[in-house]
């Protein structure tokens, strides 16, 4: 997302956010090649003080936004939650943690960037508002649950849907020029699939660039009426 | 709810559970009329530990249930949480308090009365199996959301939904004679709403009485078609 969004255009100022800059190779490597234009910031979303300091450091040094991506989330952490194939497993700790993550982390991030984001609204791209993308997942739809299970990640996105619902309204009777939508990546090869990648139909496991290339293609061509709504990678609109 | 599952047969037992058992003086006046056929037990949703002592109650004295209703909620405690008014109050204490209350609790009262619902089945009811009713509200609905505010008491109903779907999918799945249900009472007389019945238009705040009423006849007439549905008090299905 942050290779793409600097290679999209000549101009712009992209900041990535992670919870150890140091060890973020990927995003070093980029800092190297676009090192004017790219700040790396630290951010654990768990720690409310990490997004304070972040927004802080933002605002000093660009005063404003016209894109949040929030993408930071967790389906299973190794050898302290799974995702669970079962109620027999399903645990308060796993349940907490998957939405401590997942659903209040980026409520936290949107709640500290907002005055950002109103600074900002579609300054600087061809919108005429600033969007927040909440990546979710087509799992946190209640409406197309037909497998079950998953009950940590299902829940937390699902909550994370309402959380931005929420947001959107109260963003749109404040007439801010500011809109949230929700977006599924599709199934993607990344660490987070990798796992549960073996019952992927051929030919349905995206690479990160594909997905990302029709997410930045939604987000860049969002408008005002969009606000609040759940999109697939593909632009259709996903049920609760 | 008690009242009424104790008043509409002569036969069955209740079996009620609260916090504070001895500070409950409704039960306890209930308990004095129906002394055979009503047990009060300590349950606090947030300690698993009561969930599973209760299980283990039950299944020594009983050795089934035909209905588990999961009323316990919360939407404000004095002191420590209030329904957010904006997204500047968002706080992620309130977000995990209620989330642990309204979402994970039921889900832990379902994980361990499993058993003792596959042993009842509908016996004892008119029903083809045992119910497990989730008392949601209809403001969980993400569709449904015009309003905004009360975050982390919408999400928190959100994610209960979207567990409830779960868990009725495994029930499926497994053909235990047993189905959940989501439900929402109305805007009803009770501690939980009393200071936000300002708002609510007139001939629109129901009393306990009519509401539990209206709860009980979803749940006697459920089948087994209505597994993992979210009914309004009247019937009607309210969207995800
Ligand atoms: N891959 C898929 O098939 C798929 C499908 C549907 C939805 N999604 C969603 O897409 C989003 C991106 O996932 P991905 O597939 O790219 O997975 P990923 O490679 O595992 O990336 C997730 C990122 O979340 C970050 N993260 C985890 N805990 C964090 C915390 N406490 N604070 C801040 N950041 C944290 C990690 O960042 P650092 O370790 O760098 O700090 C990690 O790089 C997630 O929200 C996921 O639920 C993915
Ligand atoms: N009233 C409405 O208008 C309305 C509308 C929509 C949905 N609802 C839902 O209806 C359900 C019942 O609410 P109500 O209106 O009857 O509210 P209420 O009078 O405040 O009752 C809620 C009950 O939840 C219990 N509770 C709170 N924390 C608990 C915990 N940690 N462990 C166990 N029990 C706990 C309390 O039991 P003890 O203090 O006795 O232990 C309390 O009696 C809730 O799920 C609520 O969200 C109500």
């Amino acid at each position: 997302m942050v290779k793409q969004l600097l290679q999209k255009s000549e101009k712009g100022h992209v900041i990535a956010t992670c919870r150890k800059p140091n060890e973020a190779s990927g995003l070093l490597s980029l800092k190297n090649m676009f090192a004017q234009r790219l700040s790396i910031l630290p951010m654990d979303v768990t720690d409310e003080s990490t997004i304070e300091a972040s927004a802080k450091s933002i605002r000093d040094r660009y005063g404003s936004l016209n894109l949040l991506v929030n993408a930071s989330g967790i389906l299973s952490i190794p050898d302290v939650l799974q995702p669970e194939t079962t109620l027999l497993k399903v645990e308060k700790s796993s349940l907490l943690l998957t939405y401590e993550i997942n659903a209040v982390g980026p409520i936290l991030v949107i709640k500290h960037m907002w005055p950002l984001l109103k600074a900002g609204g579609g300054t600087g791209t061809d919108r005429d508002v600033a969007v927040v993308a909440n990546i979710s997942a087509r799992v946190g739809s209640i409406g197309d649950n037909r497998l079950g299970g998953w009950h940590s990640y299902r829940s937390s996105k699902a909550a994370l849907n309402q959380l931005t619902k929420t947001v959107s309204v109260e963003f749109a009777r404040r007439k801010d020029p500011v809109i949230c939508i929700l977006l599924h990546p599709g199934t993607v090869d990344t660490d987070l699939s990798k796992p549960f990648q073996r019952n992927v139909p051929e030919g349905k496991l995206f690479t990160k660039e594909y997905s990302v290339q029709k997410l930045l293609g939604i987000i860049d061509h969002a408008k005002i009426q969009d606000n609040g709504k759940f999109f697939a990678w593909d632009g259709q609109e996903i049920p609760w």
